[in-house]
């Protein structure tokens, strides 16, 4: 009765729902194998660790996990990342520098809140991670999408195009990367391009927002430093998060950046939800403490390359050598490509009939604009589901393939 | 080295540290009693329970409680919400009504992202919640005040204020009301007035924005039907959260609204957060099924009722006659007003060095336009230290009366 149309935000129109979210509603048959989703595989959650360690919690410091914790985040808890932000070699970081967030999706809504003016210019990766689209498009950014390939974001058209887009007068206010095993490419930008990306973020004077959620699952190759490290002048900002390297429904992660920019993300973050979970905080921090993170990540990444594996043999046996795809060294995804001719939009659907769901590629582009690519996790499924799926998929792929 | 300050969105120089924050920054010296907080009293959590609930939820449902869920928040715990939703005698609601919020901070943000372009106008009340205020200047809205009495907001004022508005063409977007034990004021808003203000509601079709935190801590006189009870055409949102009537830690509210209206913060939702903590929902979702909430508000209303006879008789002992105050029927807080020559911005200093805290009235008007009240809560000390907080003010505020 109440006419709620005309009464909502201009901004609202650009709240669009993600195509993955929409797609996945219709995965509810169990029979389908769906390779879609980008979850942590659930049977490896130490569980009885986070029981024992949340029950200590509880009824040793109750007081302070039940109870309002800091906007930038409960003391130990900055410390331990403090620490751990040292280890990982970027060591001129103080805890001023660092602040948690409700999960780096936060993160990224809290960055796009103090940089986006409705219609500001944004750069991103084609394709990128779509938690970031939204985060960006909820803020009314215009986007500029740079290629990839399998040394990371292409620095030559990135150059090119931020000539053009400063001889328009336009302002770019940042641009966003994900270096590590990218959602949903699975490619790892080379140390060569991330210092010619810096050298270029430097030259214009544009912030980089680095996305790191998949660094610390790399199972094959050497470590690349990240930006933050390589950066000397502040002006690379770090998300970081706790949903693939332990738990997702924790809900937390974090933001190392120069104190200017924390400072303005914990004014946002006072009036988006005043603080992060204490509870969570404070069994993280024990996790941290007691020593568990190496230890689980270890399983995890054993664990993972043997469904990497399982994965990229079952593409070479039952894939049609029409299509393409990437070999991570880590994260969770691998992205596949198919002739111009298929639509993988389309192919959606026929996929749910074969029993198997993946991701649609335009779901990576800010305007759709690519429709021949698939995301296809691997961290979810045991190494047997995951050959059968991409079995049900290539079988479908050849039919069309002409 | 980077130049940040031409980097940032407009909207970040709306963005205000919070007074009461930069305030309590100065509330170090653990001899001084702080009346100024808003915390429930952490020696009441009921940390056993929560301690064995939290065990046995990781041990058991890890698979859920550990992973992403909806962004809605997790089936059980809607269910448990819809269910208190309906026993609360809002009998026509539906799950689709019901959307989890990472506490109810995030429900006015969202609100607030959904609703407020830049420069509308919105309704609030004078005095008004901090945060609510905070949300809204984040999404750069103009505030219109309507003063509150004993009854509530003073809807013959409202009823004024919106021809005038009408009359200069102003859309107003929502009226932000906090009808129990409002904060900072303590009033509750009469039936009467419920009904006029649900009448104008509905005559100009403006949204009314209900926030009720407290109303399960009433331990005086009788219950009054919600905004949203009354309503019958949808246009009220109720915002409801677990951080009063259980923990803060938790980062657990809740919305109730129209179809449209969740579906809106659902896409907002998404973009902000992706979802809640799905941990501490499963945790909340098992005290309530096993029967806890209601004991536990048992102890908290006898608890917080002894306290606040103790601030009241205090106040009635040390506050000079010419000092009024607001004589709450339950919630935390108590509002004083002090003669219009003294500022109570000024006494603040004062008051720390006399070693007892409140907060200042002008941090509650959306311009800062009352410096004769102060807002004392009564939940977080013992009723010994209440009173010789209230003594200690009792005594500076002597010496500035002439």
């Amino acid at each position: 009765m109440v006419e709620w149309g005309n009464k909502f935000s201009a901004r609202v129109s650009s709240l669009k729902a993600s195509a993955i979210r929409e797609l996945l509603s219709l995965v509810n048959d169990p029979e389908i194998i769906s390779l879609a989703g980008g979850m942590p595989d659930p049977s490896l959650f130490p569980k009885e660790i986070i029981a024992d360690i949340s029950k200590e919690v509880f009824l040793n410091n109750a007081s302070k996990a039940l109870q309002y914790g800091a906007t930038e985040g409960v003391p130990p808890l900055r410390e331990s990342l403090l620490k751990m932000t040292r280890e990982e070699a970027v060591k001129e970081v103080e805890l001023e520098n660092i602040i948690v967030t409700t999960a780096s999706q936060q993160g990224l809504s809290l960055l796009a809140e103090i940089f986006i003016n409705p219609g500001d210019s944004v750069i991103v990766e084609a394709p990128s991670y779509v938690g970031g689209l939204q985060a960006f498009h909820a803020f009314q950014a215009n986007f500029t999408t740079i290629p990839l390939d399998d040394e990371g974001i292409k620095v030559d058209i990135l150059e090119e195009k931020l000539k053009e887009l400063k001889a328009n007068n336009i302002n770019v206010k940042f641009i966003y990367v994900i270096p590590n095993f990218q959602n949903p490419a699975g490619v790892t930008m080379s140390l060569e391009r991330r210092k010619k990306l810096l050298e270029i973020s430097h030259f214009y004077g544009i912030p980089i927002i680095e996305d790191d959620p998949y660094g610390d699952i790399r199972f094959k190759g050497e470590k690349i430093p990240s930006l933050l490290e390589l950066d000397k002048i502040g002006i690379v900002i770090e998300l970081r998060t706790f949903s693939k390297i332990l738990a997702p429904g924790l809900r937390l992660g974090w933001i190392v950046a120069d104190k200017e920019v924390t400072k303005k993300v914990s004014l946002a973050k006072q009036a988006a939800d005043l603080c992060s979970p204490s509870s969570t905080q404070y069994i993280v921090d024990k996790f941290i403490r007691d020593g568990h993170l190496n230890n689980y990540l270890e399983i995890v990444r054993k664990n993972y390359k043997i469904k990497l594996d399982s994965m990229l043999g079952a593409l070479e046996k039952y894939f049609p050598e029409e299509t393409t795809w990437t070999e991570p060294q880590g994260g969770m995804f691998v992205w596949a490509e198919v002739p111009e001719y298929v639509d993988t939009d389309q192919l959606f659907r026929e996929a749910l009939q074969e029993k198997v769901a993946y991701v649609i590629g335009s779901a990576f582009y800010p305007y759709g604009e690519d429709k021949h690519h698939m995301r296809l996790n691997f961290s979810l499924n045991t190494p047997e589901k995951i050959e059968e799926g991409i079995k049900r998929l290539g079988n479908l792929l050849k039919k069309k393939i002409h």
